[in-house]
Order: C-alpha cells, then structure tokens, then sequence
C-alpha cells in the first residue's frame, strides 16, 4: 500500500488534532509537511510531530512538498485563497469548517476542484463521531419511528487563538465556529434535506472586551419534510466542552453527549493533567474524557477522504454541503437582524456572513 | 390552629395531586369538598379521598360547602367562569395554569378577586419545586454570574382526558398546557423582568388524528435584561415525563433534571407499579421516580397559599403573573403564524391563543 | 390535635437535622426543649431555633421540660445512659444509631422501655428515605424477581466532631458511624431475615493522625435467605456524601443514589453557599443536592414515630433491631480480627465493639 | 511494512472481536486462518470474514497455516494444549482469559514459551480499555492520592455458549470467565504489587438448572501496599452488560463505567438492532452504546502484542500475570468454601479451581 501525502496548512489546535488523527488512526497516509504563516510556528509543530517539511510560503508547500492531499486548517478567510491554489496545483482538497467566508468563494472552489477534477470534502467530524454515527443509524432503522425534532449544541468558555474573535478573519463568532457542527450534522440527519426557513437569535453576551461577534446563539432550521432543527451554540459556558444531540421522532427519542456523557467522573483535591477540552480546572469534580480525537470523529472522518482518494470514491461530505450550511449560516445572521425567519435559498452579496446581522458599518 | 376550607373544582389527574398535597403535607388545610360535571365522578373521587361534600353544580360548592378557598382544577374553558364565581362568593381562589383562555377573561378575574378582596393565586408549581428552588437559590447568590440564557422543557407523550386536544376546551395544545411552565417560570427566576419578544415554532407532529392543536413547540423569549430563554415543549416524547432546566451564566451554568435526574434507574423483566408520571412500561428499564407530586413543588405551592390566607400574605405567584404568560403565549401564537417574533404587550382580541396560530376559520 | 411534646438530647449536625424534621413537616410534634453537655451549646441551639427551654442536666430535661419523648442525639456512649433515664421516667424514646457501645446496653434498654410501657424505636432514616422506599416498595412487587444481592455504602471524609475519632466515645470507626445504616437497610429490606454470618475487611487509611478507628470498610453479611449483602463506607471519600443502593435479583436490578443521583449539576467560578453533606467547595463543578433532610427520610422517620405514640402503634424499626445491627457490628469487628466469617449469634463480652479488632491493649 | 501473520483458534464470540480489532485497527497485521474444531463452524467464520484459510485441526494450523502468530480463543480446558503446541511450533501466542485451568497448565505455557523463544502475552484487554487507561494515567500522577481502594466488577446475565457452564471445560463460573478481568485489572494498577490475601464468597442464584458453577461473587483482594481490591461479578444481572471502576485515594475518587457510562440512551416503541452486548431488547428505554470493541480495548491490546512482536519488546501484560491471576482465583475457591481469608502463595495441586469450593466429589 503507497502511502497518500498530506500537507497539512495551520500549526493550530485543530491541526494537532489532524495530525493525531493521520498518526494514530490512518497507516494510509503520510504527514509530509507543514504550513503556518509564522516560520517559527511551522517549525515547532514539524519538530513536535516529526514531519519532514516545514513551510512558511503557502504556494511553496502546496507546489513543492510532494503532497498529494491538502488539509486546510487555516484562520476561516484563508480557506478559498488556500483551497484554490490547491485545486490549481491539482491536489485533493479537505477542509475544515466552515468552508469559506462567503457563498462565492465557496462557489469558486466547488467549481475550481471540479475543474482541477480533484477531490473536495468539508471535514465535518460530526458526521464521523461514532456515538453520533450510532444514533444516525439506530435512527435510520426506525428507533425513533418518524423524525419531527433535532436538536444539536456545541458549548465552550470560547477559542484560544485571538482570530476567532475578529470579524474579518473569523467572518463571524460562534456560530461560525461550532453553529456550522449542528447545521452541517442537521442535513446529515435528514440525508441533506432541503432547509427551508432559519431564524437566529444571538447576543454577545461574554466576551464582549474581546469582540463584537456573537457568542451565544440559538437557531431553528425548518426542513421540507417537516423536521424542526434547533442548534445551541456559545463560548460562554464555563467547565469544558460541551457537545450532545437529542432526536425526537413519533415512535421515540435518543440523547447522545459527547464530553459529559463519556466522562469518567472525578474528584482530586490536587488535581492532574488534563479532563477535557477547554476545561479550566482540574481540581475538585471534573469531568475525564478519554480518546477525545476518535469520540469526535476526527480519524474516521480523514480515513474516509484517503479512502476516497485511493478508491476514486465521491467523499459523503463535499464542497456543496459546506456550502448549503454557509448559506443557513447567512440566513441565521440575518434572521437575527431582521427578528423574522429568512426563507432559503438566501444568497445576498456580502463580505463576510456577521455583517447581514451587524450592518456594514461595524 | 383552624384548618382552612377547601373546595376542589375538578376531579382529574391533576386534582388527585392537589389533594395528596393537602393531605399529607398540609396539615393547615382540609378538603371539605369536591366538584366535578359529573356526578359520579365528582362521588367517586370523594369517596376515595374521604372527603365529606360532593357536587355537580359549581354554584353550590361554591356556595354551600363552607369553603373558604376555590382551588380551580377545570379545564381551561372553565376557570374564568369558576373564579368569577367564586370571587363573588367572596372566596379565596387558587387556579391551576393557564390562568384563563384570554386576556380579557384573566383581567376580568384579576379585578374580581381585586374588588372581592379575596386572594388570587395563579398555581405554577414549577416556582416551588424543591429542585428548581434551589438552583434558583444559588443562581440569585451569583453563582452563575450575570444569566444570559435559560432553558426549561416539559415533554411526554400527551394527556390523557379528550378535553386537552379541543381547541375550544383547552385554548391550544401544549403550548397552553406546558408552554406556560416555562414561560412562568422565566419570568419567576428573572424577577418578574419583563418579556420585550417573542418567537415560535410548532407543529402537530404526532397527534394529528386526535386534534388541531400543536403538539411540538419552542419558544423563545427575550427579556429586557437581555436574558434569553428557550421553552421546549412537546406531547410526542415517549418513555414517560421530561422535566429539566439549564441556566447559563457568564460565571457557571447548572443543569437540573426534575424527571431522570432523580429517579432510580431499573430494569425489570416482569415490570412493576409505576415508573412515572405517561411512563408506558415499567418492563425493561424504566427511571423510578418517587415522591412525584413534592418533588414537582405542589405541596410547597399550595401550603404558601394557605399560609398567605392565613397570614394575609400576598401570593408570590399571583394572577398577573397568569396573566403576563398568557400574553407571552398569545405572541408566540401569532409568531409561529408570522414566522416573526412578536414584540410586546401584545393584546390582540382573540376567543382563544390558538386562534392566533390556526386563524378563526379552523 | 395535641401536639406532642419532644426533648432533644444533643445539639450537633444531627440534632439539627431532626429539629428541622418536627419543625416542616411534623406539625403533630413540638420541639419543647433541647439538652447539651455544654450549656453555652444548648442554649444557643435553643436560641437559632427558638425553642422555649434548655438544658445542660440530662436528668432535668427528662423530668423537668414536660417533655412525652425523648430523642437521643448524643455521642454513642451516652445513648444508654440517655435511654435508660429517659424509660425510667416514662418517656417514649427514640434513638439515633448506633443502639449503645454494648449488647448488654442495648438489652438493658429493651428491657428498661419494656417494662416502662415506652415506646423505643431505634432512629434508621435509610427505612424511610423515600428514594430507597421506592425501591422497596417496587422490589417487594417482584420487580426484580428473587433478591440474590444487596449493596449499600455510605462514604464521606470523615465527620466534624471530634468525639467520632475517639474509640471510647464512639465505640468504633466509620462502621459504628455509618455501616449501622447498610446493615439496618439491609435487614429492612429482607424482613429482618436472619443474618447467618459476616466478613469484614477493615482499615484506617486516611484519618492516622486522628484516631486509631477504621475510616474505610467492606463488610459481607450472608442472610439465611441466601442473599449476600455487602456495605461499603468510608470517612476517606472525598468529594462530598455517596449513598447508593444497588439490589439485584433473578429478574432485574435497581440503583438508586441519594446524593449524586438526585443533584443539580452545576459548574460556579465564584462558588455558592453549599453543595451538599461534607462537600469541600462549591468552586468549580459540583452537585447540588435540595430538600436534603427530606431526602434521607428523616421527617418520614420522625412522623412515624410520633404516630406511633399518638395512636400507640409499635414502630417499624425497635430496639430489637438496633440490637440485631449491632450484634453484626461486633460479628465484622471480630472478622476484620481473625480474617474470616463470623457466625450468628455471636455475643461476646466487650467494652466496645472495635475492641474486638483492636484487641483490648489499644 | 510487511504485516504480522495471525492465525485465530476459535470462532466464537470473542473471536469474531479480535478479528474486528485486527481487521479496523491494526494494519501491521493480518489474519491468515481461523480454527474452530467443528469444520462448518470454522468455514462460516471464514466465509463472514474473508479470511483465506479455515482448519478444523490445531495442530495444522499451526503449523501449516504460515501464522506467525497464534491467537487463543478457545474453551478455557483447551488453553493449555494450544499455547503449548504454537511454542513447539515457534509461534508466539497470545491468549485470552483465564490462562489455563491449573497453575501446572500455566507454568508449562510459560516455560514452554520460553524456551521456544516466543512471546506471550495474556490477553487481558482491561489494561488497554481506553477509559480505563486514562484513568490509570490520571491516578499514576496522584489525582486521587495514595490508593486505598479499588472496585471492579463485571456482570451480565450469562454467557451464550455451553461450555461456560461445564466446569470441565470452563473449570468455573463467573469468576473464571469475568472475575479474572477485575483482578488483572487490580494488579495493573497497582504495578503488579503483591497480593497478600483473597476472601470470596459466591453461588449459584440464577443458573441452577444449567450449572453447579458460580454465577455471582464477591472476592476481595488485600494487597502488599495495603490496598483493598473489592471484584464483583456476576452472571444474573439482566439488561446487558456492566462494566465499572471505582478507584479510592486518599485524595480524591473516579468512577469509570465502560457501558451505561458511554451510551446514548435511547427510547423506542419499535426497537432496533443492538444496544450492547447481552442486552435482551432493544424496545422500550435502551442504553446505546458505540464502538463497542474500541472502547472494551481490544484493538489496543492485539496492536500492543503485534509492535511487541514486530519490534521485539516484552508484552506490558505477561503470562506470569496470567498465572497470578488464576492463584487469586485459587484462593478465592479455597476461600469461599473455608469462609476465610487464604493467604498467598497458595497453589494447591487440582485439576481445575472450581474443585476448590465444590470438592472434587461433585
């Protein structure tokens, strides 16, 4: 079996969890270099994980690493000008969300991979994490007779890395940044069902100091086939990560947590190393998760684009559902301004999503 | 000590717990009689509980039984008529949610009670259940820091009397008959801070050969101290009652669950008595709860309104505040009709809320 | 009705717990007096509480406050000398646990209130803690079938007063302290079956510079029914109280948890007033136990012991019973002594029960 | 890399989980044969799963299937003959639970192996269970303090296969089939401290008319460093599989549970596929559980076996760990039928461990 090369762009928090994911999980594949805009940064993580190559020039490790697969973990407004020059170079796409800033950066790099006929997946762990893929398969079979409600939440005490409080970079807050998880997790559900109408309503509620994009929001989907969709998403909820579903159909109802809800569950007077993501504390009770990288899904999800790549496979998630949750991601913005549900398709011309709930002149 | 009068109105599921409340955790108190349409239902309840009187003429109890206080356990069609009643007759009245089926009806009782001088409390029992009085408690000591976010959900499977799923009998569907915890309880755990919108989605997802009315909703309201909260209501969620609270805060967040959250956890090959309140089974594995009514807060409710009558105290719950979620449940009628939040006060003319959401021709 | 008049003897934790038992929720009794050994303590129980009198004379509180009951909250090694003054007088006496430091004293006792025509009932709440009644009430049903095991622990970092650390105040460790309540549940749950032998393991882990006591336990008590019963307790747990049951039959399992199993749960950067029994700190995640007397069955217990007297019933849990627990108390000392099972009866002469693992040098 | 080749003896239940861990998870190696003694059972297990090469004769397996490695699935009387005939053939063998039936099986195994220069791991996949492993990780840098404790236990209602309940093949109950994993688990730990003394007691309460053997036990383990090691097993508890910790230090507490502790928890009117193993129905509440073989250990255990291989290191969990697992399984025998502690050493000569607490008559 030849090895698929991954070049790997970000030296981030996530693209540690890339890395893991290929290193662990995926003999497959190879990490052969590495990309942050900051040399210093690249080559710390090259050191840090072994990788071969380190970059600090985007079009030089695209071009001249000897990848074959770009897996894009940058700051979001980099995302297009990343992916295009990949699909340029001809090399498969992965990218993390959300897809872009806009619908029409999205559109030129659905169209650009297509062109370049390589492969383009929107790398939507959820879709992969297994306590969730369990759910989607009892569901399937009927456990819960017909779906009428989903529900889905991703909440934290917010980023580390300053960029996704800028609206420029991030292109919006939290809903930008995990609200994209129970959208694209919502279509996933309902075999990409049509999303009807959105409404939002989001605050900046926390880190007000640090940024004027909202950090906690609420937003319903209303699907064609009836399906109500509600996803809670913030970065001011304190002790760690919290992430879980609830399906609600006529014959029954599934409640799946993701942190909490596969925890070992401890009390140290010292404290330790480590419970769980963006927990702040050790000390007293906590929350212990164990093998945080596969519970959300992150090697099944890498796994499954080399797979594609060595099989000449169609990826379950692409570039279109990237864009389909942009989109909803741009009704919920707007939504939120106007007090009223947005009807889809929904395509305004704007620069970034937050400005359809800020106005242009923020 | 006397023992203050009671007289029931009604003789169903929810009466049952007003009277074991009485019975066994309100020594102040003492049933003297019992109401019901029908006759023998009104005798067989009295003869199960041993209670002295029964009626079938609401004008009688009222009148004649030597009660002191008119506890309205009648579907909603009714309560304005019997507090009317009741208020003329002098009588002290406790009326089980929602307060009436309109506006004018609950002004109507509120100003009769007012002009009888006799007291009027609207009974939500979330206010004083055990659980949610003490997250209530801790959160008013700050420790959750400055709220953003409240959540509050009752689900089960749907009632049980044919009157609920009559639009004309009971006004709406599960917004009328659960929606109103939540909203009562918002406001209960903001001080009474006022509702400025809101918005809502529902539909009749399971019941849909049994009634119009909705069985599926979520509402949320914002409040003017920027406070958003989320109520989650449903008849179509099988395995038994749901009940839960989560309150966010800039400085923690606690999570209560009044159902689950308390129940012994069993599996049972051959079953047993009862798990809990539209459990289906108990064969398999089943959440056991135990001391449902005090733990739901009912006796705690009803023993501060004896205690007010005793003492000529005010209610902390009173008929304006029955009131003030009725008006929040008219607007989140005519939101989900609008597919806009509705700003408040919102007092439009109506017979009925869900006349707002259905329009008059249905 | 004619409240029955009641003396305290003690004014710690305990006293407390009772005192808030007559005072909610057993309007049939009044609290009429309180005893400690050190007058500045009783008088300012007295005070907190308003309780009309106190008293640092044991003899004077019996004799002198017109008191009917007498409720012995003291140190073990006072509980005969309380209970036997209190017979002599003609009072009805109840007793926290454990009985006595003897079987001699526990026989003394039965005999005293025997012949006294008082009324003893031995004070074991776990009989009445609605959460495990529950689970009595759906076992005896056949919910799980045939009773094979039972499991119940009770575990916490030790208690506040000094007197427990001492074996001659206290009579022993954790077991004297809290493994009375698993083998007194125990036999409650078998209808006093016959306990046929016990093991015990036993050790001081945690408090050594304290006391020469056992702070952690495990004791197996075989029944003559064939159900094996094991009591886990600990005054070396950290993190608050744990009191869990588990029973399990040929045709199901229960488990059900009184602390844990029954908290809100809740994260608090700033910390609040208080969590639960014993807990450390509110900083942090904790679990936030409500109605925490009422939980534990303590007004359940009280009241029925209170009806006992006004309608001169036997109670359900005697001194005879307290004697029965204690003799398994000594069975698992002498266990934890030879290293293996102790048969039933086993009643040998001691001073103290611990003395049968300490030997008598200590 | 050129994979390890594996030969599986056995095509049960555990065998088709081994499979599934090399197969998903271990790509270094790959199984080249399977072996069952009855040939259609061996060629099904083949056909399912692909695998080139079925025998129904061990001795050709091994040594003709061109294996490089010899996995040992089978009845627990068979252990002994195959490991010895994969070390005469050069085969490194890795075993499941228990070792063998004897102490005398086991030395022989591991002399055997020895000398023939070939690994030998036994196979005990709770010391690679990954939640478990976090934490041992979390408690080896003094988040609970200094151990005093330690619980585990496993408890299903039954095995599905015969030979379990034959104390000839099985040479005992519950405590040979799942009793072996709580201990290994105690000893990895602890560092493979010594284990000082073994008290047991156990019966037959729910499968009399199947076997003589144990289905439910208690042993408790003392070891050296003065931990006390409480195991529970059971095969007479309904409602699927449990598998739980509980780790006591003198400075805090986890609890660990691999099953209800990691499931989605479902409710279905209809049922579905599976929920965890030994569940009995899927309809009515379910506790879902995922990844199954994952989060049980097993692929990390055989990847383990395979790098030890592959880079010539010494298996972390030995056959000399096997075999001091099966002395405390001895003693825990000798102790039940004595109803005393047994102190260790302890290696009395008997064809089979059961025969301790039965006699050899039965």
């Amino acid at each position: 079996m030849k090895k698929t090369k991954v070049a790997l762009l970000g030296a981030g928090f996530i693209t540690d969890i890339h890395f893991e994911s290929y290193h662990r999980f995926i003999p497959e594949a190879e990490v052969v270099a590495v990309y942050a805009r900051n040399a210093d940064k690249a080559k710390a993580f090259a050191q840090k994980h072994n990788i071969p190559q380190w970059y600090d020039d985007l079009d030089k490790i695209i071009n001249e690493s000897g990848c074959e697969v770009v897996d894009i973990c940058l700051p979001n407004f980099l995302h297009a000008k990343a992916a295009l020059s990949a699909a340029k170079a001809g090399k498969h796409v992965i990218i993390e969300k959300p897809i872009a800033l806009t619908l029409e950066e999205a559109d030129e790099m659905i169209a650009a991979c297509k062109k370049a006929n390589v492969k383009l997946m929107y790398a939507e762990e959820l879709c992969f994490a297994p306590k969730y893929e369990r759910v989607r398969s009892m569901v399937k079979q009927g456990a819960v007779g017909q779906l009428y409600m989903l529900k889905q939440g991703e909440k934290h005490s917010g980023p580390h890395s300053d960029w996704f409080y800028d609206k420029d970079q991030a292109g919006g807050g939290v809903l930008m940044d995990m609200g994209c998880h129970a959208i694209a997790w919502f279509r996933w559900m309902l075999n990409n069902a049509k999303a009807v109408s959105v409404y939002a309503t989001m605050a900046t509620v926390f880190h007000k100091g640090r940024t004027v994009c909202e950090d906690n929001s609420v937003v319903i989907v209303e699907f064609e086939n009836g399906v109500t969709a509600v996803a809670e998403n913030s970065w001011a909820k304190h002790g760690g990560m919290d992430d879980r579903c609830e399906v609600y159909g006529t014959g029954g109802v599934v409640y799946a947590d993701l942190f909490m809800g596969n925890a070992a569950v401890s009390y140290s007077r010292e404290g330790y190393d480590y419970a769980m993501e963006k927990a702040d504390t050790t000390v007293g009770w906590s929350f212990t998760i164990y093998e945080e990288v596969f519970n959300q899904g992150y090697p099944h999800e890498l796994k499954h684009f080399i797979e594609c790549i060595q099989q000449d496979k169609q990826p379950l998630v692409t570039g279109e559902d990237g864009r389909a949750v942009l989109e909803i991601i741009y009704a919920a913005y707007a939504s939120a301004a106007a007090g009223k549900k947005i009807m889809l398709p929904f395509e305004p011309k704007v620069s970034k999503p937050i400005d359809l709930w800020l106005g242009t002149n923020q």
